[in-house]
């Protein structure tokens, strides 16, 4: 800060550029300059349409249209998609609205947007066909932060021979995102098969004592092997991590 | 009844064979006949030596040993193996005390005990070094009930070749107990790969939420594959059920 | 493999003979020779309609009806019935249908499948009428893998006459199902009276604290007697493992 | 009040007697008269010496006998006793002090007091030997109350023909107390046998999941016989209420 | 046993005298001669209208008004009063039904019936008017095995001079049921106040962690003063126990 | 910002003032100004001496004390203070040490430090002995802060006159802290009757399912009187915050 | 006491007035002349909508209107708002009736009505959009205790910029009230900010395990910094003791 | 595979080679070419030193020396360090023997040594000095996989400025562990500063309810942030999972 100021003093710098650079400094302490670090990392604004009106929601995307280029929203039923499509033909006319009904999410691209491509790979794997929905908005989310996605399906731990077909195929990843309710040991499987980083998703699939997903996320945070993981069906977090991931390898 | 007291009032039978009747009947009633159930079923009454003194555990020990003709004492630290030596020694100096340190087991035999033996085999399969105490109960608790036992170690899921390997041997057992802390993935992978009956045998370890086999316990109920489950750490019970089944196969 | 090989160098068996043989050594490895496993232990496939929309039940009944020879659908309400019977009058039309509204169960068989037939009893005992449906769908599932199933309702320990009257009859079974929400006393007491391994099958009745099959759960995991459990309302697990066993009986 | 007023005011009264007949109406209005409640109630005031230094518990040992004529202690290890023998020989050297290191209990009576003596029983009722410490607690305060007191032990349900065998003396008191741990099948079993109020007393055995008297107090709240409870090992509160209940049968 | 037998031996008795008393004891051994027990304690047969179908309810309802000359049904919406009014109008056109829609009771009795007077007073207590509808449910079932009660409303520890105004009242009062939702306090104050035994009913209001009267119950069973308690909202467990005290206190 | 930069280029003030200016400005965005914060606030920096060695926490309080004038040490056992009285005799022998063994605190107070003092008073209530060690804690760090402390002991609500018979003293308090244990009514109950905020302070007494507290904060989080709760025995906090609260009374 | 009643006895009062002074004699000890204590303090009666129908609600309100010259609504939904309006029309049509949708509150007024006013701030800050409703209801009754309220929306700590600009307008308040769900980071984050008291308000937003503002309220009750807590949800709660701080700040 | 058939079948090549083509087949098909996988990962072989005598520890550190070159001893008390020096001065000399009492690790490495050098940063942050040993652990296992570890101590939020003044040397790293016990709020906080990828280690301290590390665990998987979390306690498997994600960063 000093040296500005002496420079300001002696009259080598201008009051604009002192207060430029100082406003820099001020920030800095309070980590202020990241006003847009969201769009820096690559994932998108999310809006959780549980609990909203499909017009709340559809408002709030069109926002996020507007201000990043794009916008993502999770959980959202068919009503909301009609709300987003209808919101953003009239805001946003030539952006692209795709909306995916097993996964809930809908993806808005403004016609301008370019999306990041990363060179690194995520791979979702899946136990069962009831774990796939929020396995699908893990992938979204990692696509749009610009991964390659590979998606597996049903290969749980009930008949490891699919799963062991199909080890190589998950080597090829850099990182695994392992999607499973019930008894949740597939990610323990997996994290034993494979190099890269593994993230447990617990599915909220199971019922009576420990249903929900609690003994799925009991199976994670208690595994034998070396994983990290998210909240039961926190797809959303699953796949941005895995994006982040993907991010920070890219980037090397 | 009827019949018993007619031939009594026409002077057929005596008042002893008719009481002798008439008890088999108020018992069956009652379910009392089966005072020697226990015997019968070739479960050994165990003496659970944790919360007793050693003095205590011997003399029920003995009481056993005298009833029965032999003594399970479950849960035996070095002390009590002593106490139950001296205390056998002296009231039945002929009778075998084995002592496991590991499994903390004490079976004692009078000497004209003939262990019941079957045609059946039980399988104890264990992911880790850490498992073995409380599988070696089961393991103990099945040979007394006259089953052969085949015992596998330290097979986890995170090395999942070492499983693989053992397939065919755990495919020769009737009966599977599967013992495995942390997140407990093993039972289900082993129920996925044998067509016997599977018990899963939760075990204490793990630490955190969920921790202490809670995890381990809730995979097992919540488990995708078939098979039913005891408490954590329930060594005894995982071996006396896996016993009776032995026995139904043994004896159809 | 070494064997093979030289018997292939050798000229003696054929590259296809060779090929047979050798899979067969790659899949034991694997474990993969057992794509067929679910078939050969007699528990048929079952679709849990809860979650899917009749059309998506209906769907994966016949495709399991197709390769299988059978299915069974669980927690399947009329609309699931009727949507399963239309499904199936088109692409087998000479197979049956039998739904069980009160369990919630749906049979297909094919024309010609074969159901399996064991020499084994499976009792399926029930605390009250609000446990029947778990405990129906235990006994029909116990019926598909082939064992006889005598089922025995509302002997709960309330009046425990009732229960003693029956106690023979449960006697006479290989295996015993033991069906009970509430405090769950019932599966102990049975275990108490019989000779047979005993399954417990906690209900989701109840209320308050510990409701919800909580209690009755925990009840049989701390049960004082021999025997293990399945979770709350797993009447398909419990009738599954009871099938198990009694082909093991059976087999032996 | 006003009555009184009036007497004063119109000089039938003094001023004193005004002021004493007025504080027993403040006083009625504030439940005040009621400080020797606890000794028209019978139940003696109790020491709880877990987490007391065996002197801090014999000074509130000898208050209580100072004050109320008798002391119970509870929880009383034999250091502690010897403290409260020592205090009491010293303060009150005709005082009796009846130490029953199986309960943990300590009882001191006065020279001069006298044991209050209801007509009506308490059955106290345990499943397994283990329950007995507690049991005896819940005995020991029962008597104190003035009840007679039947205790039976070891009539657990795992061999329900010794419970039968009792039931008619349980039926013979006037309220049942019935202590178990592990599953706490008892206090149902029994509830279902008699006509008599029955408390359920949880016992603080048992292991894993729902240990340390859990699944027996979920047992006891979710009973489907009608019975009510106390918390796991609250042998106090459970032989309190007991005398309660044979007080108000004696008072009527 | 024997006495009869040597009569009849000797011919002092018929072979259906002996059958006759030895039908005594077989069922003495086996608990059996309480077929009627319930009639006798008082305690209406309930029928619990929740998850049933009003038409299976009220097939039940009169059942029991066969059987017993009167029924109870808890738990019951206005549907369900009609359906009960419906087939009594049927099949007893002059037995009594009185539904009461705020407790959600039914009560039928049979013209002939005769309801059970006891010399005893059950008072019922209410933190708020929450809690009226399941302190409700306890007073009639009290009312039905013949207690009078006395029902006291909103003296909830928020206001302890509304408590202290009505304690005069309480105490008139055999036994106390107190019914408490939110932090469940009323139940340890009233024990405080009063002598007779005190049984608390927590209510399920309260919101959040502890919610749903598990706060209410956690304060029963922690309470400092002497009371036992009965699960979450288990109105008909309350009025029954209360009831049998009652019962107890009359019949002495 | 801008006005001090002007100011700097008009040259009417120097370079260090317009950074001191500055840093003021940088720091207020970041927070930073607040160095000494806690200091200002009055609450003394508390060394838990749980888990620490003695010579751990004396070289802790004794850095605290160079740096603040004072320490104060929590959960401190006899040796603790040993080492901190050595330790500051060392250091800064004319330092005053008080150590509370009851409370187990220990209050260091450099010669020249002046104790803050406020105009407003802190009543802290206890419901039975147990609970003053967790209470005077609070008590101790409510005087730290500079309030008033008025210590009311033993008033809980099993004997409610006592607590009658006080309140007009607690209502003389600005804020109150209420401790209590095993069921935790006293809280809801001082807070029905006194005008000033109210601080629940639950204590980590009660043992079985509720125990260790449990019970105690779930009865002040569903309090249906209007009081804020701090976490079992966390008596710093609920001192620290009566005394913010005591010095927002004084400050106004 | 003792004064009145010599008043009385010399002729200096009539009986009426000594009785009335004595009946504030009587209730002081009782505690009940406090019977318009919540007019004095300042908090509104509140009518919680939840569970209620409007019709019962709305009588509720009017009732309290009458009395206390106003009423608040808690958890209205508009059909609530509608039939409270009605009623008030009818019978006080010159209040002031004030619902807001999104706190779901009705404040009701009475012509003559003079709020309160105090001179003192409340600040409510909340994390995100989905806290808005309960914070917002903290603010409703903080105000009509009569403090000011600076309501700052969406300041989380996933941007703590936002939360920086507004430590000093924070630092403004006389005491704090912070609503936050998900992970409850933002009250532990504000408390370290600020000098004030603050009250943390957990929201039950939030999924899968510690889900519904459990680790929100585990993250108040564990903070590392001083503050204290309500039960989630409970805006009432936390407004109402900002208020009473808010008037102590004001009083003194 | 048939195509090595054929080949050896036309003795293009031989049985040796053939078989070495297979096993490659067969190990693919069954996983089984990983033996050496932790090896390659860079994962050293971790002996948890819990639950295990000095010498257990010592022997199984030592074949981990021999089999790997290295070994890494975890929770290892000073007697534990004593006992693997000694083994490893018996066996292998030369080898270096590193103990952080700290931190509770060994870190022993054979002479010909070589470790892993990556380039890739893991910051290790920490809240406070309780949470240093367990987030060292983490830093151990991390330098153990090749990466460059940044230790910053005692960030927590309760004083935010120690944490922003270290966001940019935070910001430095290419993954992030973060470890903070009682409501664990540093992890989001950080979680809202960085674009790497955050993992939450959550440090059992705290109290109370929600205490042992369970707060902080919830707050980690409720966060509003983008991270994933390991359990409570488990540095190793933070350590070890930050070190792949750096292998990742340094591979690509």
């Amino acid at each position: 800060m000093r040296d500005t100021l002496e420079a300001l003093d002696a009259g080598e710098i201008t009051v604009a550029e002192a207060e430029s650079r100082l406003s820099g400094y001020a920030t800095t302490a309070a980590g202020r300059f990241d006003a847009d670090r969201e769009r820096r990392r690559g994932i998108p604004e999310a809006v959780l349409a549980d609990g909203k009106t499909p017009t709340e929601t559809a408002t709030l995307a069109t926002t996020a249209l507007e201000t990043t280029g794009r916008a993502l929203v999770t959980r959202a039923e068919p009503a909301v998609a009609e709300a987003v499509r209808d919101s953003v033909a009239e805001t946003a006319p030539e952006a692209s609205v795709d909306h995916d009904p097993r996964t809930r999410t809908i993806v808005v691209h403004a016609a301008a947007f370019e999306p990041p491509s990363l060179d690194a790979t995520v791979a979702v794997v899946t136990a069962g066909t009831s774990d796939a929905p929020v396995a699908g908005e893990a992938a979204v989310v990692a696509r749009e932060v610009g991964a390659s996605v590979d998606f597996l399906e049903d290969v749980g731990v009930a008949n490891i021979d699919r799963l062991l077909d199909q080890v190589d195929r998950i080597r090829g990843a850099d990182v695994v995102v392992v999607a499973a309710g019930r008894e949740g040991a597939l990610p323990t499987v997996v994290a034993g098969l494979v190099d890269a980083p593994v993230i447990a998703l617990p599915v909220s699939t199971g019922y009576g004592v420990g249903g929900d997903g609690e003994a799925a996320l009991y199976g994670a945070i208690q595994s034998c092997t070396v994983l990290t993981t998210v909240n039961v069906d926190a797809g959303f977090i699953a796949g941005a991590q895995a994006g982040l991931i993907a991010r920070a390898v890219d980037g090397s």
